[in-house]
């Protein structure tokens, strides 16, 4: 263990993937979710559930701002540190500028990168922290991603007074924020032992209420050259799961996988699909948003591998690059998908 | 468990400052810009000028993808490399959601990290480019900013068109864009040898046309926590550059650096200053955006340290954290400023 296997010690890096040399072990997360997110499913899993979807505030952004606070703090706080002692801050969000994340680390004041990874903010910001932590240079690390459904609505699509129609394809943007506090040190703990970066993809779709679709390939892509890279199949793992593709694009992603002969034996699922009950809920094909694999990490996946029921996870933190102007400009949507191997140590 | 991480480390953090064992190299860099900025006192330092600012596109943003096409395939084309054998691109722009940056990465189809540090994303890419060097995780990496004045004015301000008047602390936004290419071996050349991430800092201005006044402290507080941790001073370096803050900001930064008892002693200015003539040309306090601090970096600054008439150079990329929605709900602006220590190996 002393002895320096080659001159740079982090890590190696082979095809697309990192293995890292010393994990980045999670010492803790928190989760605030919106009402809705509250009565679904997973409702009881989150530390915090707003009564509404204000959390006190008289704007959408400023709510969605106080759900970041409420995860970074919780994270912190869960294990009796001080903001102080947190080394750095990534993360990001939907919002134009990302605002929601930067004013909320305003409040935070520790060091700050900010990502724009879109849905799969949480995974990007999880891999660039495992990469601070192993590299020595960082000693605890807070990632987070969040989303708000009406902050959203409004930028992206239509005031939520219009109240336009959504069509079959559509997802709805969960009201989440999750964080989780990376640190060098934790055995027994969970931690990022691998990971790997996406490559952007783009099959043309340019129905900006299809995101699963615009973003099924890029996923499918990360997973095949992470299993060829591994030479693992999904039967090594308990559990994998992408962020954000919801119905339409777990399907595409469960029949590109067929065509290429890999067999998910059931082990596959997406954070869109567990946060809400499709039908009771009227979310149509699932769930979206930053927040969406973020609270479902926080609130369902990690409390899981710390109970001893999944010891090993793909986490896939599925994005679409697009912005409105974009669209009605008449480009397509790209995906990209970072993924994250966790493992309980 | 310390000691030996240390001794493995890819480098040591000692209060904010990173210190590289293994510096990042730049082994190529490209820029390219509007006719504006061609016309401007560095016009004859930038690879590729516009012959208008619309490079072949019919929208702005297109054209600003473009631009960012041209700074990468520029910086790869240099050293003769395939774009396939960069490892990753870390990035990002102005435009919500960061549109510029995907799509032109999408076709350039690397691994991809988007980053969002609003005008600081140049120095955000490289600290975060060299850490992936120096852990060893990546031998080559492409850092880019770009920003378009088209594109952004319409974003945030209003459409051209409107012909709207500018304050005197009013900025102009770089038709620009930069992109550095960062490998793990390159004796000789400049390198990221050390590294400070920004804090968040927000002075309370609420003027969305002074953003040099918003970001000035936080540039500020990055060199004052620099010179105290590594207990140098200005005179230990050729220059000392700001990214975007311009006239206003830049005389800020020079007052509370005189009652801190720090002198500049004449090394220290600001991209913003040096892109554009302020008489002649118009833009009222300087330059400002993400492409300001890129392209001055990859056209006048790296070129000078490879003449040798540069050796230590501290390179500090400002971010203003606001987005017009925050301003029209009446928040203050954060400022971030991160920082890169370039030095010729």
């Amino acid at each position: 263990m002393e002895q320096r296997r080659d001159s740079l010690a982090a890590g190696v890096r082979k095809d697309d993937v990192y293995y890292f040399k010393h994990p980045a072990y999670i010492l803790s997360y928190a989760s605030c979710v919106g009402k809705k997110e509250g009565e679904g499913p997973l409702g009881h899993c989150f530390d915090v559930v707003g009564k509404d979807d204000h959390f006190g505030q008289e704007t959408w952004e400023q709510a969605e701002k106080v759900m970041v606070q409420t995860s970074l703090q919780g994270a912190v706080q869960k294990v009796r540190l001080d903001p102080g002692e947190v080394g750095c801050v990534l993360g990001g969000d939907l919002l134009n500028q990302c605002v929601s994340t930067s004013f909320a680390v305003r409040d935070f004041h520790s060091r700050f990168f900010g990502l724009y990874g879109a849905c799969s903010t949480m995974a990007e910001s999880l891999i660039l922290g495992s990469v601070l932590i192993s590299s020595g240079l960082e000693g605890k690390v807070l990632c987070t991603a969040s989303s708000h459904f009406c902050s959203a609505e409004r930028q992206y699509r239509l005031p939520l007074q219009y109240g336009g129609q959504r069509t079959p394809t559509a997802q709805w943007t969960a009201t989440a924020s999750g964080s989780v506090l990376l640190t060098a040190n934790g055995n027994g703990r969970v931690a990022v032992t691998r990971a790997m970066a996406g490559r952007i993809y783009d099959p043309g779709v340019t129905d900006a209420a299809n995101m699963g679709a615009a973003m099924a390939q890029a996923a499918f892509e990360t997973l095949r050259g992470y299993f060829a890279t591994t030479q693992e199949d999904p039967g090594s793992y308990d559990l994998i799961v992408t962020g954000d593709l919801a119905a339409v694009g777990r399907d595409i992603v469960l029949e590109l996988a067929k065509e290429e002969g890999i067999d998910f034996k059931g082990k596959y699922t997406d954070c869109g699909l567990l946060l809400f009950d499709r039908e009771a809920q009227d979310v149509h094909a699932g769930a979206s948003g930053c927040g969406c694999s973020a609270a479902v990490l926080c609130g369902y996946i990690l409390p899981e591998m710390e109970r001893g029921n999944l010891r090993r996870v793909l986490f896939c933190g599925t994005g679409a690059l697009l912005s409105p102007l974009t669209t009605s400009q008449g480009e397509s949507i790209p995906g990209i998908c970072h993924l994250v191997c966790l493992e309980v140590m």
